[in-house]
């Protein structure tokens, strides 16, 4: 082993442990606009010299690095904190020196407190250091610390800040072609508005392809009349690129998307990588697709299932980046049309690194938009999508009904925080749950509630404020006539309306309810009861939830010293506006089936 | 954010969590010869083509490397060893591909299962995949997988292998001229043989300053008839590459060396890099050495400590690559007069990276060598410099005195073992402490039995065996009449060694006190009865200590079920020799002061 090739020696401060990081800073750690950094580092050198650190950042696009200096703790612990005020990838890293100012001046005040008089030597190495011709004992002990000598740093990390919206908002899902169209919509936003929530996401909207078209409950063979499934995408009327003309014009959309924004709701759209029969990209790029030796293009499947109406593009295509460049200019062309918010299709069905370039390339000059991945599989691949870049993903929140299921569930998101944000859908166009099919409208009300106060993400896709809840058969999660592949005639007017109503509010006026990770689970001795605290920014929610849909549940909700809450406090509960005295310790709870307490902790 | 430069896309196989691993590879982790390398990562693509995934292992100076492969579990976990078996730094890497056929082959079987008969294209896919002309479905299934395509790594990462005495050894630390210097110490080897003690370690060697030379008790002024401290290193007579002529010549000390290679033991001596004021390098590189700009050198100080007769070398000099390479031609001439175990004096006031590039230099061609770090420091440098190679290192025992204490301790260790590997002294010549100072002769039992059966590797320092515990002052932990400044006659017949005889055997009979990380804690219902089991390859020890050194004890020892132990089973107490019937469950144990129970379980 040969010695290092450097003048000086190698550093001898040592550097360890620099957190926040995900995977050894392969990925990002993620922040919002707002947030707190806090920086820790193991920081230390051999001998008795006094150290100094500090961390040193760089807001996105930045050329100069700021500095805020760390402290130390104990046993070789510093911390520190910078805040994020903008969104974007910034950088940061810990940097260390020798104060030999300070190292100097120390080892000779224990001198002087030993009462060691002959100093001469110690002096003359002062005044070397100091840069003077004489010092004094008394001119030493006085120097200025704050030398930096052999500074040593750590490596680079970075933290991906996106605005407030990627960890907090109420979605709700609509097909466009169900509520007129675009103009439709448009007239309904004030109505949205008023129930709170913050993105309406559609499915693609998108020309729908006529060959091998899908008819109603998934049938091989259409009717005339059927107007397919919007995720086969393509016709002669053009590809991603253009709009259905069932749901009305480019500029119509234009249009809803601006006015949206005036009612602070933003239009987001779904990102599908496949293409019907009939989209122009098989003529225009058959070297993009599949294509078999006997010549035949092979349809999407994962066999036994087929999906004869669409066909996938070939990632290891020869000309992939073409691809890769077509893909990310369809995404940057609705981001032109005012579209900030993408809902990503089976983004596991795609090469992982495609994500991580096409979604740093659209926010470097986009840093606004959100990317949603619909990524219902396996934790692996789910964390690393999130890991490479989408801001939020779906999650197991629909399987996850009982309060072992949830706990687990949560314990779970706690985990990923650092670079997974959930979004907790209710339900979607391909998720029904048993829970939901077999409990009636409770079961609706509890897993509303559940969503909405657990996740500061939460959807809805309509019809289930109107308690849909008839499977295509039994044993299965699809929707009887789903409107998938089927019209349907909507209005805004289900019973469940004024309950996500109250819950958009709460969680607007409570910061406890925008947060995942301020969360404690409490006792409640019943299995059915299912019990937490929120609580942020001076703000506390107790939350509890009848978990059974049929019968009531009798129990306790325990609130422990350890959360520093007064012996005695005033709740109010928010669905309700009943008030009551709680206390410290057990708090007797009885709720009718599916029934919830969300108190707000009065000060 | 540019496309990828390269002409194929980039893997879309995800290998992450590798383990094991230190620090994101930054530092190897350490195993002994014969010991499995358990690897594991989590390994992934996008969609539903079967993976393949091996360890990639290459020995030490070897070039080509070796391959196993890697077994598939739930959730995209990989799991496979290799067993490394010889000494020196491994390095090994994850990889996986894409098997082409056996996908290919899946995606047919699912399709046949599902009825599916239009197959023609997947058989035309088929036969271009397998080079043939053409393919039956019956050919197509048996198609020999393994496959290898888009083949993805991950970082290499380093296994760093010792031998067993790394890990597992008894010490006994000796100041060779107490016992009649290296000839009297030969004339003892057949009976520290017997004893069972694997290294005799001796304080430095070399001649031993004047100028400056402490006498009695640390006294400032020295009589002429004291010998002075061995770590006042150099003298008139030669500096680190001579021998002490009080002691006897290199000769001597090789015919010693070799003598007790015969006998299985090993000689250590003492690293320690400091110079006398009379070291021979004060006059041939004074560079190397802190000069005040009055010219004066700087002994070495701690405020208000001061060490006026030794030296500490400057690594910050200009020339600190001729002072690297003369420490290690120090460390190698004594390797070549059949050193192989050094005990490393207060590495930690020393540069971290100097370490790292000694100890591989060294190991390169003796990866035999032993090194004990003295680093009594505090845990971030203490497991740095284990990290940065140091084979072993001194620990915290002799200050972990009570049941809480040693759990605490303990499990620290246990979460250090992947590179620190701790060698338990009971005393050292500097560390006298207060529980034997006040125990007794069952205070020394006590401690005695916690580190031959806590910790595979542990030493004594002679002295205590004859219960030595005389402070040189109240609240000292230094001895009266220290070693370090006297000359003493010193002889093997301490009463204590009987006992230490029977621990040494016993640790050799049984591999379950040959590990550390094989440990389980057993509740005693008693603070002052300390219980575990320790376990490995078919051997099972239970030990219980009584921490009291002035009373009797009354408890007892739970063994859990969860230990898989029979219901009942007879015990061999490996110190007295009695032998019980032992049961899962509650076992009654009463103890004299300071005696313990050592049962092996019979079998």
């Amino acid at each position: 082993m040969p010695l290092p090739k450097t003048t000086t020696p190698p550093p001898r401060i040592q550097i360890l442990e620099v957190t926040p990081q995900v995977d050894c800073g392969r990925f990002p750690v993620k922040r919002i606009v707002g947030d707190r950094v806090d920086v820790h580092a193991r920081i230390f050198r051999d001998g008795h010299d006094v150290l100094g650190a500090a961390v040193r950042y760089r807001p996105p696009g930045a050329s100069r690095w700021l500095e805020l200096p760390l402290e130390p703790l104990p046993n070789d612990h510093w911390t520190g904190v910078f805040v994020v005020d903008r969104p974007g990838v910034w950088t940061f890293r810990v940097e260390a020196w020798t104060d030999r100012v300070a190292s100097y001046r120390e080892e000779l005040r224990r001198k002087v407190e030993a009462g060691q008089d002959d100093l001469a030597g110690e002096l003359s190495e002062g005044a070397a250091l100091l840069g003077r011709e004489t010092l004094t004992v008394e001119e030493a002990l006085a120097a200025p610390a704050g030398d930096r000598h052999a500074t040593a740093s750590s490596p680079n990390y970075c933290v991906d800040v996106d605005r407030e919206l990627a960890r907090f908002g109420a979605w709700y899902e609509l097909f466009p072609r169900s509520w007129g169209g675009f103009e439709g919509v448009r007239t309904l936003l004030p109505r949205f508005a008023e129930l709170g929530f913050d993105v309406l996401y559609f499915p693609p909207v998108h020309p729908i392809g006529r060959t091998n078209r899908k008819g109603r409950n998934n049938a091989l063979a259409a009717k005339p009349s059927d107007p397919g499934s919007p995720w086969a995408i393509g016709s002669d009327e053009g590809g991603h690129e253009a709009v259905d003309p069932e749901l009305g014009t480019v500029a119509e959309f234009e249009r809803l998307v601006a006015e949206a924004r005036e009612h602070g709701i933003e239009i987001a759209i779904d990102f599908a990588i496949q293409c019907s029969p009939d989209h122009p990209w098989l003529k225009e790029h058959p070297e993009w697709f599949y294509r078999r030796p006997d010549g035949t293009l092979k349809y999407a499947e994962n066999p036994p299932k087929r999906y004869q109406d669409i066909y996938s593009v070939n990632f290891d295509c020869e000309d992939w980046k073409g691809l890769w460049a077509a893909l990310r200019d369809i995404v940057l062309l609705w981001v032109e049309r005012g579209v900030t918010v993408f809902r990503v299709d089976n983004p596991h069905t795609k090469p992982v690194p495609f994500w991580e370039w096409l979604i740093a390339e659209v926010r470097h000059d986009h840093p606004d938009v959100v990317f949603l991945a619909e990524a219902f599989t396996r934790p692996a691949m789910m964390t690393t999508l999130a890991k490479a870049g989408f801001t939020q993903s779906y999650t197991y929140f629909t399987w996850k009904n009982t309060r072992w299921e949830l706990l687990e569930f949560m314990g779970q998101l706690l985990d990923w925080s650092q670079y997974y944000r959930p979004n907790a859908f209710v339900n979607t166009p391909d998720i029904l749950h048993e829970y939901l099919q077999r409990g009636g409208p409770a079961a609706f009300e509890v897993r509303l509630v559940l969503a909405a106060t657990l996740s500061p993400s939460y959807g809805i896709y309509s019809g289930f404020e109107h308690f849909e809840n008839v499977p295509v058969r039994e044993g299965s999660e699809e929707y009887l006539d789903s409107e998938k592949y089927e019209l349907k005639r909507r209005a805004l007017d289900g019973p469940l309306l004024p309950l996500v109503a109250k819950l958009n509010h709460a969680r607007r006026e409570i910061p406890a309810l925008q947060r995942l990770d301020d969360v404690t689970f409490l006792e409640t001795e019943n299995e059915q009861l299912f019990g937490f605290l929120k609580r942020d920014r001076g703000s506390d929610v107790v939350v509890v939830v009848n978990l059974d849909p049929v019968a009531a549940q009798r129990g306790v909700c325990i609130v422990p010293v350890s959360t520093g809450l007064p012996p005695a406090y005033r709740v109010r509960d928010l669905l309700t506006d009943q008030e009551w005295t709680w206390r410290i310790g057990r708090n007797f709870v009885e709720l009718p089936p599916g029934k919830s307490h969300v108190l707000e902790v009065l000060r």
